[in-house]
Formats: C-alpha cells, sequence, structure tokens
C-alpha cells in the first residue's frame, strides 16, 4: 500500500494552513480594494472550447495550454483571465453597462516547465475597465490609483508605480526611422536595467542603428525627473511626430489626474524605458516595483488597449487594466522572508473542556464568544490537559479558556495567553473579546 | 470574422454581475460562519495525478473525470474536495495539528451528460474534522451547529437538519437477517418519499424480505417524534444486536449535544430513513432540507467516516465532513424565485461630475466617501446628463452625486435618491455615509 504519490503536482504550489491564511488575507485585500473602486466581481469557467481560447493566441501560449478531448469538444483550461473577460463581455454584451468595471481574481493554467518561482496553476487578480466605442483616459489615472490603495494596506513597503505611454514609445521610433524594427529596439530597451551602457550600445549596433539614432534613444531614455520635468524634457525634444505628441499629452493628463487621485509624486515616476510587450497596448502602460525588493520585478502590470474582443465581436470595446499575478508575488515575498504568517489559525481563543464534563459550560462559552463577534474554537476531543496545551501551542492560539469542574460550578472563567501565560479571571465573558479579541 | 462561439460551455454556469454578486453573498456568509467555528481555509491544486485522484474511484467517477495527458503525465481534474483533502493529509500529515479542522470552497469537475440543474464545473462548500486514530463523538455534533448557523443567516426560510447513524441501520439489517441485501433495501428505504406504501411494500417483496421483515422494517422507519421519543422507540425495539445499540448511543449523545449547540429541535429531527450511499459513511449522517423547497432535496449532507486516507497513508484518520452544493443549490433557488439580487451593483453610491471641468472635485468627493468606508464609484466617462442617469439606473445605483460647477464652487452637495427622487443638499461629505451607506 501507499505507493501512491501524495505530493502535488510540480509546479502547483500547495500551502500549510498558516502560510495559507496569510495568502488569503493578501487576496482579501486586493479583492475588498477592487471593489472599493467599483469594480463588480466575475467569475467565468476554467474550461473553455479550445477555438474561443486559441482564437487569438499564437506560438507560446498553443504551446503550454492544457488541451484535451472530451467526447468530440475539443476544451483547454484558460491561460489567461482577460480573453474569457473578452469572450464574456462579447457574450453579454446587451445586459451589460459600459463602461464595465470588472475585477477578476481566480486561477489560471500555463504548462511552462517548472522553475524556481514559475508556476502552472497560478492566482491572477485582474481589473478592467471596458468602454464601448470610446473609453475616457480619466479611467487611465483610476487604475492606478486602486494600485495605490492596495499596495499601501499590503504593507510590503515603499513601491513605485512606473507609467509610460506605448504611443510616445511608438512616435520616437518612427522620428528615427525605426519603425521596422521596433520590437528588436524595445526588446533591448527592455534589458537596460540588467546591462551595461556599453553592452546597451552595442546591441543597438548590432541591429544597424546608426550613431545618431543610438545618442537620440540614449538621450530619450536618459530623461529622469518628477512628472512635470519629464513631459517638459519630453516637448523639449522638439519631435513633431504626431502620434508622440498624443502620447505626450496623454501622459500628462494621466500623470495629472494620478496626483488628484492622492497618489503621491514619492510613489509613481514616469519610465521611458517601460514598453510592457508588443500587440496588445496602445497608450498608458503600467509597472509596479517593490522597492526594497528590485529583484522581484513588477509586481502589477497592465496598461490601454484598444479593442478587447476584435475576434468574438463587431462592437469596439477598449479598455484599461492590470493584473497582480498573486501566487508568484506570494512565493517571491516568500523567499525574502517578508511573509511573516502572523496569524497561525482562524480563531485565536480556544476553550477547553478539562473533561467532557464541561462540555456543555465549554459550549455555551465558546457560543457567547462568537455571538460577540469572535472567532472562537472549542476542543471537543478529550486529551490529557498537556496535550492540550501542547494542541493549542501548536496550532497558534493566542489565548485559552480552561473550563474546569470549578469554573462551570462558578462561571468565573480564566483567560490564559499563549504568549505571555499570563492569566486573567474574568467574570462574564464578553470581557475576553476586549482581551483578546 | 466572429464565428466563433462566445458561450460558455453547456454545463458550466455563467452569472451575469448582479447575480454572481449575490452568489458571492452566499458563499461569503458560508465562508465566514466556517472560519467563525474555527474551520480553516485549505487550497489544492485543481488538477492532480491520475493515479491519485482514482486511487479509490471507479465506475461513474473514472466515466465522468476530465482525464488527460500534458507531456508524459496522466492528469485529472478534481472531482470532489475530499479526495484532495485525503491526499493533502497524508502529505503533510507531521505539519499538521489534530484534530485538524479545515474549510474548503471551490471548483470541482465532472463531465456528466448536461441536464437542468445538473453542472460539469460547481462549486462544493467542505468542512471535515480529522482526528488521529481517533476522533470524538462530541465533533459529530458541532457539524450540525455550523449547518444550523450558517441556514439561519442564509434567510432561506425554515429549514430542517435530518440526522440518522449507520450503526443504526447497519444494526436493523444485521438483526432483520438482511445483512447481505443491504444495499438492496436501503436503496428502497432511499425511495421512500417518492412512492407509495404499497408500491414501497411491493418493491421489498421483489428482493424476496418476508412479512416479518417487512412489518419489522415498516416498524423501524415509520419511528416519529422529537429526539428523545425517538431514541425511547428504537430501545422499545428491543434488538440486541450490539452495532445497533451502540449506533443508538451515539444518535443519543450527538443529539443532546446539538441542543447545546443551540439548535432548537424545530430545525432537527432523527430520519431514519436517510442512508446517504453505502461504502463510505459508517456513523452519524446528515441531509438538510429547506421547508418551504422539498423539491430541492438535500442542501448539506455528510457525516462520520473510518479512516479518510487509507489510499495513501497508514495512519488512521477518522472524520466527519458536510459538503454544501453551492452551484446547484444557486441555480434552483434561482429557479424557484428565492433569488432577489437586491444588490445590482458593489458601490451604492456614484458620483457624477457634470463635465471633464469637476473632474478634480469628484475625485476628491469619491475619494472622502471610500475614506469613510463605503465603496463609491465614479462615473470618469464623459456623456450627455441623461446618459449618466441612465447609467446608474441600469447599475442599480442608489444614490448618486452629481458635481457642477455650482457644488464644486460652493461645496453644498446633492445627494439624490435613484429610488424616490429624493434629493437632499449636504455641506459635508460625511454625511452621505448616513443617508446612502
Amino acid at each position: 500500500m501507499s505507493e501512491i504519490n501524495t505530493r502535488a503536482l510540480p509546479g502547483f504550489m500547495e500551502l500549510l494552513p498558516e502560510e495559507q491564511l496569510e495568502f488569503n488575507r493578501i487576496k482579501q485585500i486586493i479583492s475588498t480594494e477592487y471593489q472599493k473602486f467599483g469594480f463588480t466581481p466575475l467569475d467565468t469557467p476554467v474550461i473553455e472550447r479550445s477555438e474561443t481560447l486559441l482564437a487569438k493566441a499564437g506560438g507560446e501560449t498553443e504551446k503550454q495550454i492544457y488541451r484535451f478531448k472530451k467526447g468530440d469538444n475539443d476544451l483547454s483550461l484558460r491561460f489567461d483571465l482577460t480573453v474569457p473577460l473578452a469572450r464574456y463581455v462579447a457574450q453579454h454584451f446587451s445586459d451589460l453597462t459600459f463602461p464595465f468595471k470588472r475585477c477578476h481574481i481566480d486561477k489560471v493554467y500555463r504548462g511552462e516547465s517548472p522553475q524556481k518561482g514559475r508556476f502552472r496553476e497560478f492566482y491572477q487578480c485582474d481589473i478592467d475597465v471596458i468602454g464601448h466605442n470610446e473609453l475616457s483616459l480619466n479611467y487611465d489615472a483610476e487604475i492606478p490609483g486602486v494600485i495605490y490603495s492596495i499596495f499601501s494596506k499590503l504593507n510590503f513597503g515603499k513601491f513605485t508605480i512606473k507609467v509610460n505611454n506605448r504611443k510616445v514609445l511608438t512616435g520616437v521610433m518612427e522620428h528615427l526611422e525605426l519603425s521596422d524594427i521596433t520590437a528588436d529596439v524595445l526588446r533591448i530597451i527592455d534589458k537596460i536595467d540588467k546591462i551595461s551602457r556599453d553592452e546597451f550600445i552595442a546591441e543597438l549596433e548590432k541591429i544597424n542603428l546608426n550613431k545618431s539614432q543610438i545618442d537620440s534613444l540614449m538621450n530619450f531614455i536618459g530623461i529622469r525627473g518628477n512628472s512635470v520635468d519629464v513631459i517638459k524634457a519630453l516637448r523639449d525634444l522638439n519631435i513633431t511626430n504626431q502620434t508622440f505628441n498624443i502620447g505626450v499629452d496623454e501622459l500628462e493628463k494621466v500623470t495629472d489626474l494620478m496626483k488628484l487621485m492622492g497618489i503621491s509624486e514619492d510613489y509613481f515616476v514616469i519610465d521611458l524605458s517601460i514598453a510592457r510587450g508588443l500587440d496588445y497596448y496602445t497608450g498608458t502602460i503600467y509597472e509596479t516595483n517593490l522597492d526594497e525588493y528590485p529583484k522581484i520585478g513588477s509586481v502589477c502590470s497592465g496598461g490601454r488597449y484598444d479593442d478587447l474582443a476584435s475576434f468574438y465581436t463587431k462592437e469596439k470595446l477598449p479598455g484599461v487594466g492590470i493584473s497582480i499575478g498573486l501566487t508568484r508575488l506570494f512565493y517571491q515575498l516568500n523567499e525574502a522572508g517578508i511573509i511573516t504568517n502572523n496569524q497561525k489559525t482562524v480563531a485565536n481563543i480556544l476553550v477547553m473542556p478539562l473533561t467532557d464534563s464541561q462540555i456543555k459550560t465549554s459550549i455555551e462559552v465558546v457560543k457567547s464568544i462568537r455571538e460577540s463577534g469572535v472567532d472562537a474554537d472549542i476542543l471537543l476531543q478529550e486529551m490529557s490537559m498537556k496535550k492540550k496545551f501542547k494542541y493549542a501551542d501548536k496550532k497558534g492560539i493566542k489565548y485559552v479558556v480552561v473550563i474546569g469542574e470549578e469554573e462551570a460550578k462558578s462561571g468565573i472563567l480564566t483567560v490564559q495567553s499563549m504568549i505571555t501565560g499570563d492569566k486573567s479571571k474574568i467574570a462574564t465573558i464578553i470581557i475576553i473579546t476586549n482581551q483578546g479579541g
């Protein structure tokens, strides 16, 4: 017997109870903030038709997807929450009110080769605002407002929201006559933090940029300062390209509004080197970094796109959104020692009857604690008192209430702190909630 | 273009935003109550090794399961949350504290032929208490305590928790010398509510029960009354079979404790005709019915089992648990017209700037509403005022705050009820939370 492998599959995160509580706490904060900003929660099937999921996808996605037949049906597990959103909005178009703001927090699946910090099943926490035909640029500023609110609550230290605009990048490429090789140039720009200045120049030379192009590009990327400074510096480049100038106007309006949203300049920056892929985004783009943990990379990214669901509907649906890759984030914060698992159990108070003779009183006590709004547990298994305290300790219980013969008779209960060992006698159980809640 | 099927697959529930909010509200109540009773939330992968999931499963399960290959791996989607719990407890045995109380609310997958009210992807909401070597009968009473707490909060009207004990049934079968055909007899007993008395007798005769056996069985099943009456009547049968008498003792102790747990006798009954399958349960068993909707059948079922994970570990792990099939329950309540979708949107208050010139003030207003703890949304899309009110109406917004030039200047805001049309002028935004929260 028991030759059966009982481990979760490689690439699938499985947590112990105390880790799960911390994971859920973070997930709950994200969910609460999303909804506070008016994003309505959606839930779509994990399984979709392969033809639907793969309508737009190419190479890598097709290779990674979990795809299988059931009867005659060609099915796949969703690999993100955006494609299901596109299908949902196309399908339920006439029942939705636009701008449509939705949040979706759930698991997605990618059969990548498992490696440290890469998961095959992972949570994405997405919000998107979808417009019909048009969507105000104001929403591009609301999204970082949500990011700011979440990471302020999460307490992972100082963070920086990086903002850029794809039109600015596209405009610069057009201006430098690099449109044909935009993809290659952006790929090199993307590496700027990881390679030296000389290596950077060498790579650009390799794809045949001339000295003047390289200088202009270095000038452009090198622009630093607060948002007002950066906008001014961009205008001072005197680039006449129209796309570029629309992009700069958008960037100015969005960053001005971000300040109105209450985001201090300490917490955001215009970073002209972020690009976020090539196909999808068309305007504002975002990345978010935890200042104390730069190696983690962006913990929350997204941007503005022209059309959500062109594969599914003729309706034009521009949108803007972000995603937090929670499973990867949690893994990396845990590795970095930031996850503390302060709370080891759902209930901080444990009521322990001395023997089964005190079950009646103990049940009454735990009931009144719960009625007062505090989660409490009761140990209903008979075991030695030593074992009971060991149980409470192992579970991370903060306060125990032992009900013996005396307590059952008198109604005077003793609340004992598992941390300090301090005992306090109390006459009514309601007081417990003040001491131990 | 757009030949692509954008519907969710048949058998997969997909809800509109207002339905989803109600679904989530119910799910949240279940989750909160589970945790209030000290059940710690777990999360296990949706995908498992086929050999693990199917270690115990047979016929029907194997046919229904979503099973597929990815590379060399033979994988399956979980078809319940109990088998993953067994694997989890076996795998993490030394890290867990017993009795181990866990809750798990998530989707499971069964490729049944789709029919009305049957789903291929559905939520199960499970709790289990797992002991190591032994588990006190006290926990058999805590479980209905949780059921009582949940359905009292859910407000689906009066409900009845039905309790029985498999040992009582087994003992009666042994006593009537029907052990060999227990399965057949229980299957007929299971139909007792759906067929007439004569049909019932005819079916028992068909499997060769004699008159005396049938009379005894009818006598036994016919026992009615409050729990004290039923226990007394069972003892009065004077059955000497040991299993039977252990079962009656357990039933007495569990129902006595259930009363201590605060469950009024109006809300539970010993029902000797419930059997809950044949292989798994070994002691106390539960079903729960909504009195006003008998056709829905049991909405919450479970029971006591001897060994959770015999396929995965040599440790003996007795347990007791229940499951609520939330997707099916929601569907049926919706069909019965009980689901009201009172709340159509996450935020009851919508701030609407007259034009983009009032964006600044509007953002400040919505920020201060949120800071006061009330979820509020802001309409950032420019459109005519008529369209803005239509938007608020369609979304089910209860209160709107229109910010025009006058309001932005004076700071005196008007809160308008979308239901009554009543307007009230207020000078500080904090007052809104009292009026509209």
